[in-house]
């Protein structure tokens, strides 16, 4: 008996695979789903069921593809009319081997979120595992707003009940195996460690340690993003995709070829770190440096036109490639060969974003020359902020624009540079020339002594 | 935080490496370490301690080699005198980065067993995972007659109560990372499940149900074997070895330097099936399936003579090599290439091992013309026998040799015909022309609707 | 600029990727593309077109799955009227950076057959490199009868002018990349040297020191074969065929599903070594070592039933399968997980094939109780065979049953065994139950000292 | 036969492995050996000999790996006493199955070097490749300057004989595989083409159209760059040094653990591209970019000094490693954990590197406000350069310093602004506050329609 956790970069998505004997399963697959595959067939197992937690809203759920390829059958829960696979009911029970999974209905999160259970038959009847999704994180629990302001209170009082009342009655010593990890949009709080159990989250979780009340008063009080790529990947994972079959494969194109990609329409996404974007970018270029694509990418990015990438390492194409399909992005049509330098050789215009360190910016500041702006998400400006500074999230800088003073100076700046970089190269493609990145951002900023507020 | 089981193949050796951050750590290193400094590598960590849950018996502990390549320190438990690395304390604490790990001393499988308990301060203080070594495996615990027949009594005292006064006050949880999986010469009835909790363990372990008088009965009943290699591995784990620097690179022979090779003192290993043994094999092989090497080298393997391997397919090479090394048997010096089916092309002399089927056999029997031989371990043995069927176990058989008649076939028949194959050649080395080996063994037997004492 | 050979295993079949800057092209492509993909993605190239040399008998062109992949063009010879792709005329030219490649019209094996002349104007405007397909190998030349005996004749002139009038006028040292090396069924006496130069082949190839008359002759009486299969390959190569996305992946199958599957039609196919299969066999496989897999396929197999698979190690399986989609099988089901060890453990029946040793052979001969059958091809029997042994290829040992005496022990003997044992295994499955393997064949046979023709 | 190239990137350098049967051969290889042996590995052969074609200069030869590993012997050309190894005899041949190889005196580039010319027998007696090492390259042939100015005209006699009378007269038809590819350092101007024939090189290599007068002043006037380190290359290849086992693992360093190697006396080596570069870097830095390490790093640093790397990607850190290594920098000790991003977010001290584009550059030249450095190497200035530009290459800018003006903005302009960046960075350190990199170089500066030299 094996049991695989598979984080998909980025996303903190965490799917499972479970092998026993010659039969395997998997719990919310990615699409790039070449990996289970491989672990089936090393073990020489057979992927016979998918089980899906809920209907994902954060990324492209990869059942199709795992079906296409092995015939298994996608399992949704109850209360929602998938276009695919087949609905489980509450305690239905499936046998791998020695292996029994029983699905459990956890509403709360959505409506139709199940967990799975898995008991060993070899050692006993108790429940070794439970495959939570985004009911019970390691530190943290499921948010409740999303599938709307109306349903929240109700589905609020619903986890409550699925987390006490099924969950924590599981035992002490159940291995919890949950859907998303430290970084995920899905969670507030969820802790870096990707693994925990029943017992621990007992002692642990703050969150379970709340009456009905403080609970659904404190899942109704949260404020976490809710990026507009969200409403897609809801419908992609409710109605069924097009199974992808093999990663894109962008074209490697010279400068000449890049430009009029980008000339016939194309989207350009730069992926590379904010000191190589400060210097030298492309004019119209969304800038997100490459571990921050899966944050970012849904906020900024149109789905309709064909994405073409500037990478630092042409190594990068592949890791962004898999980023941006599981979040429904196919079409990843080329990429800069020979990256900025050779778009540089040979002569085409750039744009150079300036930069301010902290102490720079600090005396601009002081002096009315310039202000702070903070592309921050709402809960980091929350925790720690600089005196002073303006709060426009990144993600909604483009529908913000009015507020951005043209006056003056704006020192963008985030906790170390890169949102920084996103909002400053953002600004000045809208216009705003005296935009700035604050390279090192709040950590620089306290290194330096300087002032800050929590 | 990275917990990950690398399991060593066929020993059911389970080690772990631990990445936090930028620093790493390792429990029960195999000797083939490049696993463990890929993984510290693409986390960007250092591997800065071994630690080891006791000398082990059953491998050459991979510390030396992770040492040389990085650095670390190796970290034994106290009251036995290691001629490297450091001598730990009971309660001794380690931080790396928000992981703190406190070494237990837990003895009872040998005096300096030490567990180690890991605690995560991002959320909290409880335990969360602990290495349990060869103390607490998923469904048994550590045998305690290695150290010798007069420490027995004493050693299984001690373990209950690092069992019942040390591990099991971590709280239910805690998740358990032991030494060992099913299979392994080191417990007699570990479960398939690699992975467990303390709170599955106090439900579902039988051994942690026992009170302490019963508890000591039971370890001092334990009838498990004691390969003759664990006084080597001992020995090398206490007093170190020289650490090796790559893997062994056998040398490809034709079937003339083959001989050669063989003639000049060589041992020869012959890997194969025992379909393929069947059909060809060469005079003098020590005949053991790859998949059962582990298991049966030490047995039936001298260190002193250069090994040359047969094998199906050139693949498997390196396989055999990392298993030979983990045991100490540096010295593979060369395999036949084109393997069996070349030595065959050039005429060289070859044997074939008549087989039986379990029909035949039963026949040969009933008329008084054939005695079975029962090859496998006592505790196999003691599950499930055919009636009238003598018991030598294969790794004694040259010692016993005196109770196989000579007069009568020999039918060796064991589960599957495996260790069938390997008593029989054993036997024709020897000079029993009558052996032979029973197709399917007791599982066809049974199949077959043939009688079994259990 | 890279020249990259890439050899399917067994077929012998080359094919060529060539990559210039940004631009690659692929020269008769396998259907497991991947390879190529990857050396282009490695360069931050884009195959833009597909060469094929003619219309390739031996296997499946994967010149669709490129196409599907990359957008390839494939570009065919004229004269032959392909379903898909473009047809190209003699002397047209592509270019590709520096690379300009020409198209040259080289009849003779095919009637639609090209050879692609490679000049690199960064050093001159020579011939660098040709790829000749199955007009000009390494040692030998193309066979002229696949087409049919009415157009052998004109054919093998037209070859022997494309050779002289074209390709050997292209300069000594334009290096020569042929379609096919040794031990492919397109060549009879190809080197196992896979690369040569106009220069060497002047030198050293026998065929192009012939006068116009001679070589007619010879080609005119060149005895290859003509596996079955053949036409299939060339019908699907003519018309195209659906790109295959991905391998497929055999299901491991329990030794009870594995029978189920037989039942219901499925092929048994075994590609475990001779010795193994005289160990045990399952009735009614058709058994084919693995690497002779490609070679003999095509004469044994149907196309209409799943194939279901025995091998040594499950290793094997992908290799097998590349194998059987290079030749049209796609129906690749299952395979038997556990190998046959599983099988007899499970108490399924089973056979054993009874062996000789060329003692025992030249013994039963000589006294009249066996004759000896020598399964080889034809051009194997001319060069060497054993007198009084009769001999019928196995791939037409089915069709010229009536030949095969029964009424005495049939000795199977080719040259090492491997094929002595297909042939066994397929008389017994065909009731021959008095048909053997010689191991070691006639390479044994030699050794010691017994007497052969040339 | 197998015989393949592998190129180790940066260097240009080429070493060959053949495979014949059993045994294989290795050709000047290289200290990260390791491809070697899986080559060998999957073929099932034994590496039993390395021919060395000469002390080579530019990188530390693998003998002493290789053999250290396999057990091979190393073979020199005569004249030079090697403290290890085998010397060789002109004639004296080696057997491998079929092939034979004959070592063939070529002394011109030094006076041991040696050919390697191979036959095949099993087609022919004619040289079907040679491996020319530093005689032959295709489209140049080796220099003459290495072994001093007292022996460079005896040395340039004796490499025209050494082409005409020996390597030519092999066969038009027969292979080369030289020594290096386009971008070596040991040959001026080396076709991108990797492989040639001797036919070929007839036809169109310039420098053998030459007569011995023309061809000797040929070499007398060639004026190629001897970085520094070919020194201590040419020491340790004559010497012998410790085998490597395994590669050097640079420890990843948190920037305060990185800040504190740097003050023990550590060498700082950025490795990023020059927008990256010019976004922030350290004080102090060696600014090289990857792909140029292997060209550079030779002039640049030294070998005493521990080196620690800044990279954009820890992808890239292996990648360093092994291009240091093969030039004999073993001692790379660590790495930037997080790359710059992390440095700034934790508040260290950065440096900017302002940047010029074209049209900047030339209305400051213009209007005597700038003067344009241009550091590229001595051939590349005489191809094409920028009227009024200063020419002083980047390896010999510390030593020629007090040419460089401090009174004005001084803009390192190269081609494409690579080694103006590496140029302005080390001008920087030194306390030139005034140093600019233009940004697209003289490439950009073309494109513009500005005016050049040529």
């Amino acid at each position: 008996m094996i049991v695989e956790r598979i984080e998909s970069e980025g996303l903190a998505h965490f799917s499972y695979i479970v092998v026993e004997g010659s039969k395997a399963f998997v719990v919310d697959p990615r699409r790039d789903c070449e990996v289970y595959l491989a672990i089936a067939r090393r073990e020489g197992a057979r992927i016979t069921h998918v089980f899906e937690t809920h209907r994902n809203e954060d990324y492209v759920i990869g059942s199709m593809e795992v079906s296409e390829r092995t015939g298994a059958i996608a399992c949704h829960g109850p209360g929602l009319d998938f276009d695919y696979g087949e609905t489980l009911e509450d305690g239905q029970v499936f046998a791998f081997g020695d292996l029994e999974l029983t699905a459990l209905h956890t509403p709360g999160h959505t409506d139709e979120s199940m967990s799975y259970v898995l008991v060993d038959k070899g050692s006993g009847y108790d429940a070794v595992a439970v495959f939570t999704g985004d009911a019970l994180f390691v530190g943290d629990v499921g948010r409740t707003d999303l599938p709307g302001p109306d349903k929240r209170e109700r589905l609020s009082h619903a986890l409550f009940h699925s987390l006490h009342d099924r969950l924590m009655t599981l035992g002490d010593g159940t291995i919890v195996h949950p859907g998303h990890g430290a970084g995920s949009v899905c969670g507030g709080d969820i802790s870096e460690r990707a693994f925990s159990t029943i017992g621990l989250e007992r002692l642990q979780n703050p969150l379970l340690r709340l009456t009905e009340e403080e609970f659904v008063k404190d899942r109704m009080g949260q404020r976490l993003d809710r990026p507009p790529y969200f409403r897609r990947m809801e419908s992609m994972n409710l109605h069924g995709h097009p199974a992808m079959s093999g990663l894109p494969e962008p074209i490697p194109l010279s400068p000449k070829g890049f430009k009029a990609a980008l000339d016939r329409g194309g989207s350009l996404l730069d992926l590379r770190t904010p000191d190589s974007v400060s210097g030298a970018y492309i004019k119209g270029a969304t800038s997100i440096w490459l571990d921050g694509l899966a944050a970012y990418v849904g906020w900024l990015m149109q789905y309709d036109a064909p994405i073409y990438l500037v990478v630092e390492d042409p190594l990068q194409v592949e890791r962004a490639v898999r980023i941006l399909v599981r979040m429904g992005y196919d079409n990843v049509a080329g990429y800069l060969r020979g990256g900025m330098s050779q778009w540089l050789r040979e002569g085409h215009p750039y744009e150079v974003l300036p930069t301010l360190n902290v102490h720079q910016t600090r005396d601009l500041v002081k002096q009315g020359k310039a202000v702070i702006l903070d592309p921050r998400p709402g809960h980091e400006w929350e925790e720690v902020r600089v005196p002073g500074a303006m709060h426009v999230f990144v993600g909604e800088l483009q529908s913000r624009l009015s507020e951005v003073p043209s006056f003056t100076k704006v020192a963008c700046m985030c906790s170390a540079g890169f949102r920084g970089s996103m909002a400053a190269v953002m600004l000045r493609n809208l216009g705003y020339e005296n935009a700035f990145n604050v390279l090192g951002g709040i950590g620089a900023w306290k290194a330096a002594g300087y002032e800050t507020e929590e």
